[in-house]
């Protein structure tokens, strides 16, 4: 009886094209909502100052995208000592709606990129590298404006892009209040860089997960604490723990590894586990890993330019109206905030 | 700046009710599609030959639900040795549509129930308990008409209540391929009764999950093996386990212990965990578990009423045309065939 059924694929593979099309959809019924004059495109500036192959083509991709979408996108290839200066000079720039750095400028010269960072205006930071949105995103404060909370913090774009990937793959539990829905998910993140893997373990651990954060020097864990009661993440180290430790108990593992040769142990990984990759490079070992996981994410790059527009139409938004004299325009900031409920 | 954020409450409590009336609203839309003539109400009937007192509750809640939703309820309360007979006479009624008998009618004699169970005729087994009813469920065949799969095989109520009750929740993932659904999902169930406790363990496991099925005689693991590979369930008894290995490790634990001093030690679940209990007793420690327990489901008794109304609509619908002719009415097969595609 049973042999006339079909044996069901046991992993589904999403590509994160598949993602970001739901994602650009609802950026341009954002940008309607809030766009005052719907003449002019949204201009999105982006500064290459490296001469790295993976920002080039990222920077082929956005263009892409951005056109494909109504925005639009120019490329500025500067000189490392005059970005400083071009940056300043978008800052000042009314046409320019966001600003984009590709990042390393100064390889050997972290604190050197971290002045660049904090060089963007707030209100250009479309990639919530300012010190004020990452401040907001450790502390989970999701407003820039309390207690009115009509303007949006704004997130980096890769950790929110996994964040929404883990929403339609419906890890996110939205019978659960908003902000607590991975309450009872365990996730592994390989990974602790500043600007993608500890702010990630960071936003999961704030949306009510327990997060091991994995790197060369060990492992930490994230989490709100017993019956997530804190309203911010905490970190404690585990000490003598390993991969071996917290992914064989992990719902979720994300690698974001930045070498060709590393691979997540696939042995490690329980049966069913959701894998999401968000290196450029391939950390799960392509056929092994579909015959372990539920769900495989092989990729996540079109979704972080779909959640790079996100936040470009959120600066858009949270701009000051530009009535003659001055004023809030209620009705205006009220549009805005119903058109972001979510993260 | 966090201070100004409310403290959200960290367990999600899911009354049946709630998840009762999304079903009742399905099953008045598929009987418009399937009923014939809608001038009939279609009749169930309720055989009671004990006095218990969970039992006659039971029957005032399915006839008032039944009243509510436009089914005829039809209580017959005779005696025990009279009803062999009785459930005959009802089996050969055309006005009768399903048959529920309350069980158990011979306490001490689980063979003579099992014997009044196959007295039932299949086209009327509303309740799923029929051998050819229960083989199907085990051996995880959906269908009585292979391969034209035109009937649905009936489940039995209280287990398929709570895999409705798990798709409510968002513990089944509907990015899976359908019958998959609980890939990845680690489930412990307390009880392992012929009635409830078993099916409802084979059901999960079917679906994809690593079911702990947990009783006095120890632990059982219901799962299709190492990536969900086979076709149903297998089952390895657990030596040595017991609640203090498997409910730290599962996502879900559902209990269903008929005792009023039974309670799961709240200590062994994991922060977050989903807690479904289906016994008429409390398993669940009620103030403590809101501590633990990401979502709570105190009871599914309402549900279970809903889903034999549902189960009563499948055979209305798998009942032969009255067309004349006696053919097979190709159109209302498919009609039936559409309004069911889930378990």
């Amino acid at each position: 009886m049973a042999s006339s059924q079909p044996v069901p694929k046991t992993c589904k593979v999403i590509l994160a094209d598949t993602i970001a099309k739901g994602l650009l959809a609802e950026v341009q019924d954002t940008l309607k909502t809030v766009q005052q004059d719907t003449t002019n495109r949204p201009t999105l500036v982006a500064f290459l100052a490296n001469d790295d192959p993976a920002a080039v083509k990222y920077a082929e991709w956005s263009q892409k995208t951005c056109e494909e979408n109504g925005f639009h996108f120019e490329l500025r290839q500067v000189d490392k000592d005059a970005l400083e200066e071009e940056i300043m000079t978008a800052n000042d720039d009314d046409k320019v709606d966001g600003i984009l750095v590709y990042y390393p400028i100064f390889p050997g010269n972290p604190a050197h990129d971290r002045y660049i960072q904090e060089t963007v205006s707030l209100s250009k930071d479309v990639e919530g590298l300012c010190h004020k949105h990452i401040s907001n995103m450790y502390y989970n404060v999701r407003f820039l404006d309390p207690p009115h909370n009509q303007k949006k913090s704004i997130l980096p774009c890769t950790p929110l892009a996994v964040v929404k990937i883990l929403e339609y793959l419906q890890i996110y539990n939205s019978i659960l209040p908003y902000g607590n829905r991975l309450f009872g998910k365990t996730i592994t993140v390989i990974n602790r860089s500043e600007v993608n893997g500890r702010p990630l373990a960071a936003l999961l651990a704030n949306d009510g997960a327990t997060v091991y954060s994995v790197d060369l020097t060990g492992v930490q864990v994230f989490t709100r604490g017993q019956g997530i009661k804190q309203l911010r993440h905490q970190v404690q180290e585990k000490e003598g723990w390993g991969l071996e430790q917290c992914v064989p108990i992990s719902d979720v593992i994300i690698g974001g590894v930045p070498t060709e040769k590393y691979k997540v142990p696939t042995e490690l990984i329980r049966d069913g586990a959701v894998c999401i990759n968000f290196s450029s490079f391939k950390n799960f070992d392509g056929p092994a890993i579909k015959e372990k996981a539920s769900i495989y994410v092989p990729s996540v790059g079109k979704v972080t330019i779909a959640v790079l527009l996100r936040n470009l139409v959120r600066l858009i938004a949270n701009s000051p109206s530009t009535k003659p004299d001055g004023s809030a325009d209620e009705s205006l900031a009220k549009a805005k905030s119903e058109a972001f409920v979510d993260g």
